[in-house]
């Protein structure tokens, strides 16, 4: 029998933690990549079942809350589910969990179906996902914002796409750009500081060998981020990172 | 009952996959590592086991060799097993397979514990491993080899390490290296190649903020590539890549 959520737990080892000892906004942006996929597969509508037409997903704006993250050696648990369905996009919504059923956080997502040969939006009418496959349970976070930023306020870095950036459509990995965006952040404001927020927004996708530049907007622990071709300034992502304070008595 | 081999499945999605549509090594590197670790924390021996030390398992050297890798939506399986056991270290070997049982390769590793309050190596003494959990089944590779590159053929290039590269023991993560070595080759010559062998030896961490250069050798499709602090030339790993042909027929 089909379930409308799908959940699965995992064990966060030694060699995937970051240097605060718990899950990594990267890592956990992989994670739930990760299980939205593994439960469009089980429902029929994932990719193995476009590969013949050349179509697949692509995520086109995230946003994730977290109260606390996992910690090494701890089992949590990513519970998701079909919020949204029609013909041009779904909206799907994440719950973490820990190994008693706490929340740690939520997160919410919109996806697109892309013709991965002409780069082109498929749409999802070739799809068919039976009616209460949806939940429309919500989370109580806001939707994935959309940030850009004006005026930097710090001076821009620059980086090349390689090789290892590249994903299945020949673009770059979505947890890439996370992580491009979360090393704008020194290892003292991160021991100092958790990632509360992160929402991103995808606009177009980056290439192999591009060129690109970050640039920052701060204003107190709300920190925008975008993505800018650094020849045509071309926008390929706009991200929002709330900060807070990490709990030093922990 | 424990078993002396440790076997876990993995579906390769289409989120995980590399340009080319199959796993990178990268990711093999990640989940050879944490089967290890699934693998010593079943056994008693893992880092939870070690925590109150203040100790953990590190990779000092690593040979993967792959006759095939998984392609998008596959399913594999990594099996581990000890091979030797001694006060100083611990061999530890793998097999990969798809779901039939067929190999697509092997890779051999070498772990030692460290303090990683004082970074010192700890020894394995104070861990107890039933003589019945050691296996001594070779694999069909020859040991991790030390390669350190004499005179670079190529330019070198540099990369300072930053936050997102840096594991639980704030140092830097051994997949960071992995994608750092691997971005040396051009997406044009990773299409026509495959890696078939890739040999790491770990000499010194790499730190938060430091600058590195990856000098390369090239000798026809065999590489060596050593990393060196950028000022001091420092040796912090030395490595070996074997790329061979794609079968185009496939």
């Amino acid at each position: 029998m089909m379930e409308n959520i799908f959940s699965e737990k995992f064990f966060l080892s030694a060699a995937e933690v970051n240097a605060e000892g718990e899950m990594s906004i990267p890592l956990l942006t992989s994670r739930i990549i990760d299980v939205a996929t593994a439960h469009a597969n089980s429902l029929g509508i994932g990719n193995p079942s476009m590969q013949s037409l050349g179509c697949g997903w692509v995520l086109s704006r995230l946003a994730v809350e977290m109260t606390r993250y996992p910690q090494v050696n701890e089992t949590y648990c990513i519970s998701t589910w079909v919020e949204a369905w029609n013909r041009h996009f779904s909206t799907r919504n994440f719950a973490i969990t820990d190994a008693a059923g706490n929340p740690l956080g939520y997160a919410t997502s919109i996806w697109m179906v892309i013709n991965y040969v002409t780069h082109e939006n498929a749409g999802l009418t070739h799809l068919h996902l039976a009616p209460d496959m949806v939940n429309d349970t919500k989370v109580p976070i806001a939707r994935p914002g959309r940030h850009v930023v004006g005026q930097p306020t710090e001076t821009p870095r620059e980086y090349a796409f390689k090789y290892c950036d590249l994903d299945f459509y020949r673009h770059v990995n979505t947890v890439r750009y996370v992580q491009l965006l979360i090393n704008s952040f020194s290892l003292e404001e991160m021991d100092a500081n958790m990632v509360r927020r992160l929402d991103l927004a995808f606009i177009r996708e980056g290439r192999y060998g591009e060129t690109v530049r970050v640039l920052t907007h701060r204003d107190g622990n709300h920190i925008e981020l975008s993505l800018r071709n650094a020849e045509d300034e071309d926008l390929l992502l706009g991200a929002g990172v709330d900060l807070c304070p990490r709990n030093t008595n922990a």
